[in-house]
């Protein structure tokens, strides 16, 4: 990758942050609107900014597969809410306890424990409406039955067969020795499951081959990204991570690095980006953002 | 009402009860399916029996609007899902804290917090899944832009500015002194809008004159419902109830009790009722089921 490049996608990057931010903004209730406490919390939690590695695979897979920024909107934000919701509701007392969330107070720290479980189901359902409004189809090329295919993925993605699936085998894995395979399982629902659709719903306009492609990229890439989080996990510190380090690995709970060790769970995401790499290269031409995001999930040191 | 209506109306709501939950039954996953115990913490939250009176008012309003059962089904599922959400999470001790439901111990009392609210979690999507799948169109009359339409009621009668913010209304509102048009909006969030996407839905493929008439019949027969209810807490026992009778009033929440007194709470059930069926008079040929659900709510002692 050239420096002029590198520019290129840095900017595509916080271009892209820049954007999503501004069109949650718009998506998420105001403050005045009643209940106001209600949704000063949503916004709180859903604004608070982040790397957006969701969104920016959406908009990747939207410009590989022509996806009209509309819809590549509207699917960037649904995701981004479930995300959002997601980290609410593990954050709480009774899941992770977690205080800390992107160097700020976690929703039920700032607010309290009642609010932060009606935000997370607030968000989870405005993700569902934001991509079930009528006019995602007037004034698109976007199909009604392919709307309704976007909204399946997301449900599926999220349930409990996706990622609430996921989060239940890892409250039940603590302390449980794992192995790689069942490790894999769980990440593939908890955090994978999501990513796929978020690059999924991106790719709503492609071809079937190209749906294909990105879908093995997709699940390569979302193994990669947890596998990575778990070794930064062991080698970052609280302030960069901006969440509490070190505290998989203190609650006794099984991650890659302590099932792989170091240097193979280094060596097995640099297989997983690879493989990703692999499975889109036949569009090469139009995959330029879906690779450089790739490397730049490899890449991150926060 | 001829005691032969009142027996057919009996065994008509009897035969709905036990559609609807065989109908969930096979919505739900498995319990032999990974994750089981969330699975089965699932089907033991939402497959526990109650009134299913959203069900009913979707079916009833199904019968008069000729809506295909494959989409009533579709549609009563999704919306019993939702409530099935809502009541293990409002059980949930950050919430109402409540060890009862149905007369057995509630989600949260039967597995843990983190297990109840995982299973609310993937209810919630689990509602979305059931309305978007794809072969609700194929084999029905039912146009796409209808599916995303239900989708959309739905998602807007579950959120921040229906069922959830009414919880949240409610929360905040506890030991602080309402007025009745307060107390009223508060309702007609938390539990008037799922009955009415509860009616909306069933009512899918009417006439738009149709909707607008089950429309009002719905808004006026979901804040009866919340009358009745008020009255229950202060008239019935827990026993009787299957769930801690006069836990409003001892919690210093504000009801139609404490605010208009019992008479005329009963009153106010009353007009509401008779705004009801003076809605849907027009379609009276098609509405036999709806009125006997709106003479069913006001009449339950349960």
């Amino acid at each position: 990758m050239t420096n002029l490049a590198a520019l290129d996608f840095s900017a595509w990057v916080s271009a892209k942050q820049a954007h999503i931010e501004v069109t949650l903004a718009r998506t998420l209730p105001a403050v005045s609107i009643t209940p106001n406490t209600l949704h000063e919390a949503m916004r709180y939690s859903a604004l608070a900014g982040g790397k957006r590695v969701r969104a920016l695979l959406c908009y990747a897979a939207a410009e590989m597969c022509d996806t009209p920024i509309l819809i590549a909107d509207a699917a960037a934000s649904a995701v981004e809410l479930i995300h959002a919701y997601s980290l609410v509701h593990d954050d709480m007392p009774c899941m992770d306890d977690d205080d800390l969330r992107r160097g700020k107070p976690s929703c039920h720290k700032q607010y309290d424990d009642a609010t932060a479980l009606l935000v997370g189901d607030a968000l989870q359902s405005l993700a569902f409406q934001v991509l079930s409004e009528p006019e995602l189809t007037l004034n698109t090329n976007l199909q009604a039955h392919q709307q309704i295919s976007l909204l399946n993925i997301l449900a599926k993605a999220s349930g409990s067969t996706g990622m609430a699936g996921g989060q239940a085998i890892d409250l039940a894995s603590v302390g449980k020795p794992l192995t790689q395979a069942e490790l894999e399982a769980m990440h593939n629902l908890k955090t994978g499951a999501l990513i796929k659709a978020a690059v999924l719903l991106g790719a709503v306009c492609g071809s079937s081959a190209q749906i294909t492609a990105v879908s093995t990229y997709a699940a390569n890439i979302g193994l990669a990204f947890q596998v990575v989080d778990d070794i930064l996990d062991v080698e970052a510190d609280t302030a960069t991570l901006g969440k509490t380090a070190g505290k998989d690995a203190n609650s006794n709970k099984p991650t890659y690095v302590t099932i792989l060790g170091l240097d193979l769970a280094k060596q097995h995401a640099q297989q997983l980006y690879e493989d990703a790499i692999a499975a889109i290269a036949p569009f090469d031409d139009n995959t330029q953002r879906l690779r450089e995001l790739a490397a730049f999930i490899m890449q991150r040191s926060f």
